[in-house]
């Protein structure tokens, strides 16, 4: 029996496939409510929908290959139909906090890639202001030290995430800072300004990338464009 | 016996040692000129002169241990007093393109650190404008197909770089695209935008860094402020 939580997840994980067309290629976020999203999936390509999906995480690649989901990758599509995600946080003008998961390279990558960007998330995300949850930065382990102390200098104390006791490591080698900025009053500039430091790869902030965000609360599944 | 050329790198080299102070933290650069500047250093230590390096590739610390200059990382130092280092190109503006032996990001973050950069160079790098080297970017392994085909909007035809066939890997785990862009009009404005898109870790375009460069040419070593 699902955790009224998880139940949530479910329903939009699965409102967010019927978005899916035959023919299309699909990038394939991350987390827990993706896993309902790959599941659904599954059963479309079973009853004979014809997709491809790029996913953003060696976890998703696995759920995918659990329910039976093609795959594709860079070297043979240039473009996806559409991307769908979740996010740690939406503000009211659907910038995006992600990262939580630590695949928010991947993350940014299918979804600039992506005709449509879909984010799944429970009415917990949804928020007036980003940065209550602390940016996730993916930065060269060269030197972080120094990186790090760059991205203060922008309003916030950045910590090494850890899993452990011990670095974490992304998927593509790299660690993850996560930066406290609290309020963050100008995404997009925020955005701009942590990019231009040497030894960040990517930020957690995306920005003008959302074109629709399906919220789940405990009764019902809300589609917003 | 020496070549010219090598003469040339050797003067350049040594001249740059000559602004290397007792008790500085000093950023070490790649390539054949910077060879000549280490070993110079190497004499000053045994000379009694205290310093102290951060290299920007295993080769130069390699050197540096050939020749005993002691070494540090930003684990210790959080800013260098200067940093010496080869470039491809250098424009009027002492603008720089840099990253022919891959080294670019922690060249990077070692000019970045430092209250000084000394450029070394032969005069057969200097140029009006920047960009008939092809400007070395580096990029995430994961999608750079994507990554090179964003870069290409700006106006080139990026080249994955191999070496005997085989993809060139960095220091970092990442990849090259060299990008022939011919003639830059803006560096400051292109490397900005290429900074911008996913998957760019770090341009080879060194901005407003730049506080002296010293030009060998066959007769005379030339510093200029």
């Amino acid at each position: 029996m699902l955790t009224e939580q998880e139940q949530m997840k479910k329903a939009v994980g699965e409102k967010a496939a019927t978005f899916v067309k035959d023919g299309m290629k699909v990038g394939l976020g991350s987390g827990s409510t993706v896993y309902w999203l790959v599941r659904k999936l599954g059963e479309l390509v079973e009853s004979g929908v014809n997709i491809e999906g790029i996913p953003s995480s060696k976890q998703t690649e696995k759920w995918a290959h659990e329910f039976g989901v093609p795959l594709t990758d860079f070297s043979k599509v240039k473009e996806l139909d559409m991307t769908i995600d979740g996010a740690d946080e939406v503000d009211e003008n659907h910038q995006l906090i992600k990262g939580g998961g630590a695949a928010l390279f991947r993350e940014k990558i299918i979804a600039q890639a992506a005709k449509e960007l879909i984010i799944i998330v429970d009415e917990s995300k949804m928020v007036t202001h980003l940065g209550e949850y602390p940016l996730p930065i993916e930065v060269l382990p060269f030197a972080w030290e120094r990186t790090a102390n760059e991205i203060s200098k922008l309003g916030c104390v950045p910590k090494l995430r850890t899993v452990d006791g011990e670095i974490l490591v992304t998927d593509n080698g790299n660690y993850i800072l996560d930066c406290p900025f609290k309020k963050i009053l100008d995404p997009d500039q925020l955005n701009k300004e942590l990019k231009q430091i040497v030894g960040v790869i990517e930020t957690g902030l995306f920005i003008d990338m959302t074109t629709k965000v399906i919220i789940g609360d405990k009764e019902t599944v809300t589609v917003i464009d």
